[in-house]
């Protein structure tokens, strides 16, 4: 039998069972598009809920909701009008668009991620390289904005973007968050929602997406501050590739010692460590495994506009490689300073403690929701010896915590697992009368139910179902009265400890 | 002292508090975008989470996630680039634009909801309404597209709409969901998420919004099906307003028992009944009081482009009326025939039990959750007689299940205090040692929260602790051991019987 490639399977089984597919397909599709099936979508929630238990609830931080349409004043001030842009070439025949470092890269010429328009010019004329699709002459390149445009209102005709990132939605209301936060800080303030960036013409199915769901914190402190009241973020190991290794031609990370590179002074400032100590933990709540991520730091010329340290988490992935997930990006007074400049409000605040008043700094660690949702799936998938499939996520991330199944069809078996359905009303129940129940079995292994509940017919006589582990198969019997205390036990969802 | 109005108070400790406000202030703002803060997104959260249990889970619906950009055919599919429009009027002098309704409205005429472009160019000619911002002359009413419209990727140039509901992100993948959904009907697929809606100037504050949540509902049904196969429904009583009674001149809704609403033809089909009393249920567990709302059956001009029969749930709001919350429309199989139209894809299904291949056709309750969050906020606000607030929201539906207090800000007192909290690690726990315990209860109170547990000296010497009731302020001793099950007694969710 040829062996299946993971993705392969992967991206056949998400059509197949509702967890993922391109949208529109009736309509010819819409590149960088996604829809979310039932599966899909269920473990996605679950997923932001662990997000938000490890980096909202545990750490007492505010998280709020905020428009995704913004003036345009509020991109003119974070500098994404003119900084938030790919270099992109157009055809002057046909007229198709391409990001200029793909259109060369497939070209066979790689350039330097910060190249400047006059450069890349230079090497399409200097090579010769024509468009691909129509072999036409290319013109010069220019910068495409990556937000996607709107007008509000009638009339005005205002302008607006749709948010390329839910930070803008808490820099502009930062006045107000700081008193909901007992005006003190570090402060930290998140937000999980949908952002937008218009691609030139994304080509990486599930990973580049013109929409997706961000979830991130933007963590406001005094730059002239200790970093956390905790240490034992200093005592953990993480993966680390630093900028200089990659300077100097390196491309292994290194497991260092956080002590150790603090004192080293890899890090701008004290909390991005804490952030991805944290994000370690979390990832390996995910069962991410050990040698699958790391933290990469970019190189200046690959920083976003807004940064002076960047540090993006990369998961292996069979299809894509090492592939980014979440960042890091120490952002200064950058943003705050930028609004404060456009809007003439004051955003400085008071430090009681040294009766100084600053601008506060932000670290911002920002994950992209549905890249760490395919890579959980991609880890969680078996391909088992006997060909059938296997989605292991762990139990407090999957679709469902239960099936409930009667053995047979029969009415008495249908009751009484409607029964025992209701009694376990607390959890998510798959309930599933319909089929033999191989097949129901097969399907909920396959769709990543972690544990099934069978009423057959020794229920009758003794009030004990059989309980079925998805990972190995294994039946035990169990009394229906012990069931929700055995579930709970298993279900029970990591605690975000440092 | 004077009393004050409920919406004022509300207004003012939503700013202060952090539970909503008006987006962008810095910046002027924009009329009709809102900030959640982080009070009132736990409380929405918490509120879509009961939404999905009472008309997902319990119902085992799918649930899914769809894009926000839409291409522009399938919108025009669905009818709203040509229906989804507000009839506008623009001053030609000073360029201010109008919804005609409202302009008419204030200069004191009332035109008809359905009122064709050329009665409102009559009325206006005959009546000699001006602009009311500069008596300029207005121009002839036009249609004013209500959604918002961008540019898809570089090059193609392809136009995108943001939708203005779900709904379309599951016509169009119907034929995916409907293999999830095991090939049968009837079939039910949710989805909550942002939708926009271009309002030509919207003026009610947090109630008539440009971006907002929906969460709703698409039903697929067997039209020659006779409805729900479970028959509770039909004995619930349900406040309904008829078309039929508006026509008379009537205002006042009646209180009719589903099954004589049913035999006398009200509804066009069984499950818009049904639905109607599960939101019945869904508003009993927000405490709206009965009085305070109705169903009111849409007369025909009112109704939108696609809907045979449409209900509103409409919530009595001290600022504005009845205010619709929800809409129940029957949309046929105007949809999945418009998209098969347009794309050519078929969407027929086959019925085994009958032979035949039809279109399916749909219900669809369709509910705003801001314009709830706002309903449940309203009727939970109190002012005591000492003028203090307190927002007694139902437990489950708390922006955090308990605060946690040290009586005393000594280290014995936060040390033991943050190990209570850490026990209640399954709950949310609003943790606080700053301030006077009295100021700290009553801003547990102004927020919403249910309880609070203080440690204080007795605690120290037999382990246990104060409970104190937010709406009683009734306080009561309570041994540590015993505060969990007693926390998870309190805050148990309501089930979504029918």
């Amino acid at each position: 039998m040829k062996q299946q490639r993971k993705p392969d399977v992967l991206v056949e089984l998400a059509k197949r069972r509702g967890i993922f597919w391109p949208s529109y397909e009736i309509y010819g599709g819409v590149r960088g598009l996604l829809t979310l099936g039932n599966i899909g979508f269920e473990i996605k929630r679950r997923l932001e809920n662990l997000w938000i238990k490890y980096f909202v609830h545990s750490r007492n931080f505010q998280i709020i909701e905020s428009p995704v349409i913004g003036p345009r004043l509020v991109y003119v001030a974070s500098g994404h009008e003119t900084q938030f842009t790919d270099k992109a070439l157009r055809c002057e025949k046909c007229g198709a668009v391409y990001r200029a470092d793909h259109l060369l890269s497939e070209a066979g010429i790689t350039i330097p991620e910060g190249a400047l328009l006059q450069q890349i010019d230079e090497v399409v004329s200097t090579r010769g390289v024509k468009c691909p699709n129509c072999k036409g002459d290319l013109s010069k390149a220019f910068q495409w904005l990556l937000m996607f445009k709107t007008e509000i209102g009638a009339g005005s005709g205002e302008i607006g973007y749709l948010r390329p990132e839910t930070a803008q939605g808490i820099f502009t209301e930062f006045k107000r968050l700081y008193v909901h936060g007992r005006s003190s800080l570090p402060m930290g303030v998140a937000q999980v929602g949908r952002v937008f960036r218009n691609e030139v013409s994304p080509r990486q199915g599930p990973i580049r997406l013109r929409e997706f769901t961000i979830m991130e914190v933007e963590f406001f402190f005094d730059p002239d501050s200790p970093g956390p009241a905790e240490k034992n973020y200093l005592e953990h190991d993480i993966p680390v590739l630093t900028a200089e290794d990659q300077e100097k031609g390196l491309s292994d990370f290194r497991k260092i010692r956080v002590k150790d590179a603090v004192e080293k002074g890899l890090f701008t400032n004290n909390w991005l460590p804490f952030f991805l100590v944290l994000t370690k933990r979390f990832l390996e709540a995910l069962k991410i495994p050990e040698n699958a991520f790391r933290f990469r730091e970019k190189l200046p010329n690959e920083r976003a506009h807004y940064a002076k340290q960047l540090f993006d988490c990369e998961v292996l992935l069979e299809s894509w490689g090492w592939t980014e997930v979440a960042g890091f990006a120490y952002r200064t007074d950058y943003d705050l300073s930028g609004h404060m400049r456009v809007s003439g409000e004051d955003m400085n605040v008071f430090i009681s403690s040294s009766g100084r008043r600053i601008v506060p700094h932000v670290v911002e660690p920002s994950f992209g929701a549905e890249r760490l949702l395919y890579a959980l799936l991609e880890y969680s998938l078996r391909i088992e010896e006997d060909g059938r499939i296997c989605l292991s996520t762990p139990p407090y991330l999957s679709p469902f915590d239960v099936s409930v199944f009667p053995l047979l069809s029969k009415p008495d078996f249908v009751k009484k697992a409607e029964e025992v359905a209701k009694m376990l009303g607390d959890f998510k129940v798959n309930f599933d009368d319909s089929g033999s129940i191989g097949r129901r079995y097969a399907r909920s292994d396959e769709i990543g139910i972690p544990f099934a509940v069978t009423i057959d017919h020794q229920t009758f006589s003794d009030d004990s179902v059989t309980l079925r582990f998805r990972d190995t198969r294994e039946q035990r019997r169990i009394g229906i009265e012990s069931l929700q205390a055995e579930l709970s036990k298993m279900l029970s969802t990591p605690k975000p400890d440092i």
